[in-house]
């Protein structure tokens, strides 16, 4: 029976975590930006998880507004003093130098590299992100500390990077479903040592999609992992005759981190992935809270822009500039946790649980109530006050269930899980209290869920 | 003057209280069920008030998904020790016995006989209200105090009653009105020695209808006293043909307690009856509030079925499970109150007197404000602060008797009382500045009123 | 560039309070009521700041259910003792007299002249203001301290005023615009010497009106000086045939005291100009509220009659009947200050500025977000956490400009002030990534603004 598939769907398999961790923690040394063999390696990485289909876009071919610009690798870079001693040294860390710096070797002046040179503002011994993806330049990141250390002396400075034709690159991955309709999950993997942004991100849906395969689902699955911005415009100019098979779409990021989730909503606010994803979160464990759509955050905006509107929400725990670590060397392999991750995860099972299940269902005895005791769904003795969620969620069902709804609008009204629901349709199902519309089966997590 | 008939209509007769008191003291002792010579004593008691017409629907009818089941009588029930003492005796309260209980004679164990006995779960000196009505059983209810007083000896348990082919009881009423258009008031009546649930409701019920006979309403009046989910449901497929007739529905039960107002709004939330009780309730004297629609409670989860959807409320004081004392032996002659019962007729009433009297109606000089000052409607003298309830009632209705809403939805939106809102109606309409639509009379209610 | 025309139009000319507040003190003494030669004074006046178009209705004229009253004059009116001396006097306060008094000359004795007496009902020392405009009567207003000094004797009552055959005048000022749309700004001019209420209306209209001049809107600017409730009768019915013409309308009224603004909503609630002033307020320095449309204020009633529905608001700061003040000789020189004059002078200006530059713009660039950087829109350097304003209001126009929205609606949506938001369009309107449907110019105010 189809509805094993989905049995148990929303429970992440055993060391879940762990592995999504070690995940992080191997991808953690690569210096990824918006192009280059740290994406490459990323992607390779993941692929032996998940077998990625790898797109490379030339440099120069536009996409939309933007042409994809010319590749930039990195193999050294640091500041040295007269003696030879590395002051800032890229080996020790990626975020050192301003992503997509030109390449230099001179020597300079404090005074003269002073301009070049950024900290964080409020941390004294953390090293800030930067980039300079489009405006030809370059800089290096340093702590206040280091900074502090610099004597007014004459530094060797050498970034041995190359910006040159070549190609952006990014990574696919899908499972077949029944019909055309799918759904897009997209995390972005351009930045550098930062483990909830976006480490965090690419475990969580290669994961996702690893527990996805082999489960034939009502939908076709399609992971994008791919840079911020230029990598999801690619993706959409170069997937615009398909993109109207979009039914949900989410962008997943920045979610290993200890705080509650945060769910911004799609462009209109009103999209059924918005309904399903605060369903999912309100029914959850953890604390949560849901941000309205702006155009300012990660790759939701893209999917958004008014040419597209496609219906694209974002998950993330603490969102984009909203914990102290954000684009810090604080955003270490310390800030993530294994538990998070997994709980992440059991939250994407758990929203594809009722993007799968959910259907629109009809009462074949919709004249007052059918009698639930002659067929064994209802308590024997009369007269108590409450009934429970078990028999709630009968009584819901059958109220509801008169064509203009499915299962999540009436758990909704009803304020029951979807889950409790879809079981309590599962039963009424069986005593032949319910159909469809078009004589389709009821579906998989309607009968099974965890 | 058709005005006269409802002038006054909202202030109950005197003695009304004491009357329903009565009533209910005269019901207590009857052991009713959703069947069964009790209930038919309670309708020919109701009768000598309103003269009700008596149905009967035989055993075995098919009503919807249900089938009227065998007709239950009981004579006597007792659990005696070896002394032939009664320890527990129906002719003390025939709450005693699990409602539907199968006849039984025997000797039987403590140990026995105990899974056959039911105790209230909180309050030790309470006997809990049980029943079994589609499931062939028995059982007795006593209080926990009773229980501790068994011993292990064997007990001679008698329950004389019989479960037999016969009918379902119930009783209608109807005040005929000048339009094929209905209001349904409905109340369950199956329920034994529990004076607020529903005693309660058959008492403010028939007085009810006993003040609407003669008054020649707009609408027709319907009452059904029936048992409850079994009534309710062949009540509804012996009527099918008629149901569009319904304009307005409300049950009414558990109206006699201390408690303030509770109205259970229909199942779309949006009907009339919603918007008129809440307006009566708003601008009554007590307290109150509002419950969103569920299918779980009382007849108003037949009305609300998904394949009749008809517009029906529900309004109780203290609702069912809300009170302590709810489906105990404690809902007894002291719970409910002459007083409570006055106050909850005279609501009905009210609820009443709006659906009478709005209307809607159309000023006829509606470009700027009419001089009400050269009409005797405006006081003279100028320039003070404030105006009072009747002035700003002018001042309302003239502004927004524009086709598009009824005096109650004047009412609403200007923050007064109906009857402010109507008595200016009145007033204007003398001095011509409203009409009809259509030549319509002023209605009775929008004139008159208490 | 007609983008000057409104740069800047936000900021009142330098001096604009004092000569508001000079205005104010040049109409005070003069004795106003619906009709007479105190109003065709205060026409004068103002029409040597902006030339108004002066009309007389003549007396009888029907004006929709009103008819134009007789012209009331008065010269002089005292009450004196028997030796001679005034103890209430109009020449110290045209309050003295219920406006529209009849003719007296007379001897009373104090008992037969009492009920003739006016007090304030609080303030033992104001002298309160009445009227008898459309019921032939007499009287005289006093303080309290006044009324215990007069003794039993008999007084000599005269009241040399005039009811005759004449006219009703009103003032007109038209700022002719491009299109044939109109915005109505309105007030009324019938108080006496009541500073708040409504010199300050005067003041600032009259203000608003020179502004505008030479500005070639957009609208066409209406500004309509009338005595209250008859006078925007009389307007309304005597060009009932270009009423259509009003896209949207303001009265402005008493906008002199020290009390934040109040706006009062159109009938509808949902008319643009309700929008356009809550916009203004909330982004504005000072406190406000919004109230919803009542039947009950200022001439915003008429407008609002269901006959003609004009989508016409209020702006005032203390509203009527809200400052104890109102409606007394207390309503002096010093409740109103040149300062809040001028900032009620600067929000008419900011509303006047959002209704010309508002407009639907569309991006051109849709698919994705343009890249801002290489058009110098955006920062050069990435990674920092918060976009500020400007950058924000690029990303919002961008993403919100679909043809579906005015720049206002964007504004709102984003939480930007319209001028943020207005200043962010003309940046993209430069680079090309903003059109019109229709091949309009981008507008002026959308362009500007200070």
């Amino acid at each position: 029976m189809e509805s094993a598939k989905f049995a148990g769907l929303r429970q992440p398999p055993p060391d879940s975590g762990t592995s999504m961790y070690e995940l992080v923690e191997r991808l953690y040394p690569l210096c990824r930006s918006i192009t280059g063999d740290g994406v490459r390696q990323t992607l390779q990485i993941v692929s032996q998880s998940i077998p990625l289909e790898i797109h490379e876009v030339p440099t120069g071919t536009p996409v939309y507004d933007w042409t994809i610009p010319r590749e930039w690798n990195i193999r050294d870079a640091y500041i040295a003093d007269s003696t030879g001693r590395r002051l800032v040294d890229f080996g020790r860390s990626s975020l050192h130098v301003v992503s997509y710096s030109v390449p230099v070797r001179a020597r300079l002046s404090l005074q003269d590299l002073r301009p070049r040179l950024h900290v964080h503002p409020q941390h004294a011994d953390w090293v800030p992100y930067r980039t300079s993806y489009y405006n030809e330049s370059w800089g290096f990141c340093l702590s206040q500390n280091q900074l502090a250390e610099l004597r007014d002396e004459e530094y060797e400075v050498v970034i041995d990077a190359s910006l040159e034709p070549g190609s952006l690159t990014y990574g696919e991955f899908v499972v077949p479903g029944a019909g055309p309709k799918e759904v897009l999950f997209f995390t972005h993997i351009c930045h550098p040592a930062l483990c909830n942004d976006n480490l965090s991100g690419i475990a969580v849906l290669s994961h996702l999609a690893k527990c996805l395969v082999g489960t034939a689902p009502r939908y076709t699955y399609r992971f994008v992992f791919a840079p911020g911005t230029i990598g999801s415009i690619a993706w959409l100019a170069r997937n615009e005759g398909r993109l109207d098979r979009i039914e949900h779409g989410l962008v997943v990021a920045l979610v290993g981190d200890r705080g509650g989730f945060t769910y911004k909503r799609t462009r209109s606010g009103e999209a059924r992935i918005d309904k399903v994803v605060e369903h999912v979160l309100r029914h959850g464990r953890e604390s949560w809270e849901v941000q309205a759509f702006s155009p300012y955050g990660y790759d939701e905006r893209q999917f958004g822009s008014p040419g597209l509107r496609l219906p694209v929400g974002r998950l993330t725990r603490t969102p984009n500039g909203a914990y102290p670590e954000y684009h810090s060397s604080a955003d270490d392999l310390a800030l993530v946790t294994a538990e998070k991750l997994d709980a992440s995860l059991a939250t994407c099972l758990a929203i594809v649980s009722v993007l799968e299940g959910d259907q629109c269902l009809v009462n074949t005895s919709p004249n007052g109530e059918p009698q639930l005791g002659r067929r064994g769904l209802y308590r024997k003795v009369g007269g108590h006050h409450a009934s429970d969620n078990r028999e709630m969620a009968l009584l819901w069902v059958l109220n509801q269930a008169d064509g203009s709804r499915t299962l999540l609008d009436i758990a909704d009204r009803a304020g029951l899980s979807f889950w409790d629901v879809a079981a309590a349709a599962s039963d009424l199902w069986e005593c032949g209290l319910l159909k469809t519309h078009d004589g389709e089966r009821l579906r998989a997590a309607a009968r099974g869920g965890a």
